[in-house]
């Protein structure tokens, strides 16, 4: 008999029931890989900068030829030769001698830092004044100051950031080995359900979870497919689930308000596989249940769309991070309650809430909601978690707030 | 002759000098409504639900016919009908009767609550017995309990989250009125840049910002037009300016790096419009320019990538959210110092930063770069800032750390 779990046991089942998916990889061109999981370390293979790069206009020269200079006792330097953007300089420089370098510009081999414009003063004879001494390395990122060969610059599990994308044109990978996006099946069940763009009759709602599902799962990089509306019949469900098992790598079945479609949600996984979990000890989201037919997943969330919305977040995004090795850390907001909240169920619980800046404090304003009422939701910037031992929190504890 | 201004100073620029763009409204599906920007309110036009709903299996009844009942004194009520999930009731319950509903069910006409299946007992003759007094609205979500007409659902100038496609689908919105992507022109330039793809000569280097620059347009919902890499010419510079000036929204100059490029671009900005920033107070990012043909902002950033991000994060991407009328809050990460940071330069400075969890506690580690090295920035989660006058930051110092 599954008992019902604690938050905690359900994340550790996930993590000892499920695997790595094997040879996900596929390569995309760099202007598609930002929010992609990369599926190997990314090693760099030249120098970058690939020359001595001036970071000012102004001289390259020798430090030592500058040292003790000043205003009133300026070194005098020859003027050897005049750098150009992008090119190589070509050239070693003279003792007692500079070129003229502009910002980005390449040194000549022998000069080991620059001195800026404003510092020198061309006498217009061919030499050069240079009224601040020079120190090796100023003004300077020597070759292979950002990376050299073999430095690892990015680690496989990393889900891509503009900035990685930067990092990726520097070395010049512009095909990028990603992680393919997981394909996850979601199934609405039941007999009061029609799509949104029909209007219910009496005794029927519009389906909310196949959107509000399909809507996180693309925003999480996942491919949702929708196997529709399937009724209350056990045989069409069956099937529906075994089709939509063999076509993807995890599925999602959704409402089923009702205990008959949960029972049934139960004996198909159980003949598919194996049910792991009848229940999480979370409120909203306890009429959850979890099995596997082999590596892939079969979720059962509950019917109503806020209390889907948290396990689906909770737990299903995990669990497709568990498959697709991807590391995707959650980080929170810390706020101030604005308002007491109750808590004093014996699970732990799971508060939508709005965030405000008032007088330079963040507020978290707590959504009073049942958790069928999705639309009172609309408009929620985040959750926050009351442990399970909680009775509640008072007016001004701080929580941590998970965005949307 | 304009001054260098202050990151608080520029934003309110952006604000006083750009306005909305009128009649930006598309019409998407819900399914591609993610992540884009509400244009007008949306207004439920019905009630949800549309009827009085049990939130249990079990029995709809009058709460007033089982006051005061118990385990040992049961009320007992004629079974009157048996309810099925999507359909209307259909009937009036009468005085002293009850009818069995599932969970999501309509309730008929008359009842006031429903009690669960477990406070019950069926006796088989037509009789239940009903061990715990119901209460008018226990268990039940009445008609428009989640929104009645004329409510707004959600405002204009929200980014729609998965929740919020929930919202929508639950109203029936199946197509959303959003504002058209922006487009964006980026111009690269430099003498010295050649495309990721190629491999650079001496003296050349890859192009970083067109890459950067268009994932984070890309991921906050624009559209990025890339004119390529233009040499150090400014009739060509011109000519390009001016064609993605009448082709885009914004358009931005990235690279440039030596002081003749950013004369030209001044020049450039002046013959199409007006030059209205020429430099901001923050490292990294001083060199940057901002200027105006009519409402199209023209802007120049810095070379370095790493400081041509943090101006589009903390500039460009407001500019545009002006542009479109879309919300978008920036909360941070509260997070502990894990080594001393220096400032003492009297300009507010940004720095980059890792996080990571230990003993509860998130560390903020900041990156030690120049502001050219991009590679170091690869795998930074975030950065926060700190302020003019401070002259820098203690080990254990609380940070605000902004999100990449």
């Amino acid at each position: 008999m599954l008992q019902v779990k604690t938050p905690e046991e359900v994340l550790r089942l996930i993590h000892d029931k499920f695997q790595p998916i094997p040879g996900l990889t596929e390569f995309v061109p760099l202007e598609a890989a930002a929010g992609r999981t990369l599926s190997e370390d990314i090693t760099a293979e030249e120098y970058v900068p690939d020359f001595n790069r001036s970071t000012v206009d102004g001289y390259a020269l020798r430090a030592a030829d500058t040292f003790g200079c000043s205003d009133a006792i300026p070194a005098v330097l020859s003027l050897q030769e005049e750098i150009r953007m992008g090119e190589d300089a070509g050239f070693a420089l003279l003792r007692e001698n500079c070129a003229y370098v502009p910002t980005g510009g390449a040194l000549p081999e022998g000069a080991d830092c620059a001195v800026m414009l404003e510092y020198t003063e061309d006498y217009g004879d061919g030499t050069i004044g240079i009224m601040k001494p020079g120190a090796p390395g100023m003004n300077v990122i020597f070759r292979g100051d950002d990376v050299c060969p073999g430095k690892i610059v990015l680690r496989a599990g990393r889900v891509l950031t503009a900035q990685d994308i930067g990092a990726l044109a520097a070395v010049g990978k512009t095909l990028v080995p990603v992680q393919r996006r997981l394909n996850v099946g979601i199934i609405s069940t039941g007999d009061e359900l029609v799509p949104p763009d029909q209007q219910p009759l009496p005794g029927q709602v519009r389906d909310v979870n196949t959107a509000l599902l399909s809507a996180l799962l693309t925003e999480q990089g996942a491919e949702a497919h929708s196997y529709g509306i399937v009724v209350d019949d056990e045989s069409l469900l069956h099937e529906t689930v075994t089709r939509a098992v063999q076509e993807c790598d995890a599925v999602l079945l959704s409402g089923g308000s009702s205990v008959g479609v949960k029972d049934a949600s139960c004996r198909i996984i159980e003949s598919l596989g194996e049910l792991l979990l009848h229940g999480i000890a979370l409120k909203p989201g306890k009429p959850t249940i979890m099995g596997r037919a082999g590596n892939r997943p079969l979720i059962g969330l509950p019917g109503h769309p806020v209390a889907a919305f948290v396990v689906a977040r909770l737990f299903v995004l995990p669990l497709l991070d568990r498959l697709a090795e991807r590391e995707r850390p959650l980080w929170s907001v810390t706020a101030e309650l604005s308002e007491s909240v109750g808590a004093n169920h014996g699970r732990a619980q799971v508060n939508a809430c709005r965030l405000i800046r008032q007088d330079g404090r963040v507020l978290a304003l707590p959504i009073r909601s049942k958790s069928g009422l999705i639309t009172q939701l609309a408009g929620a910037d985040g959750f926050f978690c009351i442990e399970r031992d909680c009775e509640g929190l008072p007016k001004g504890a701080p929580v941590q707030v998970y965005l949307n």
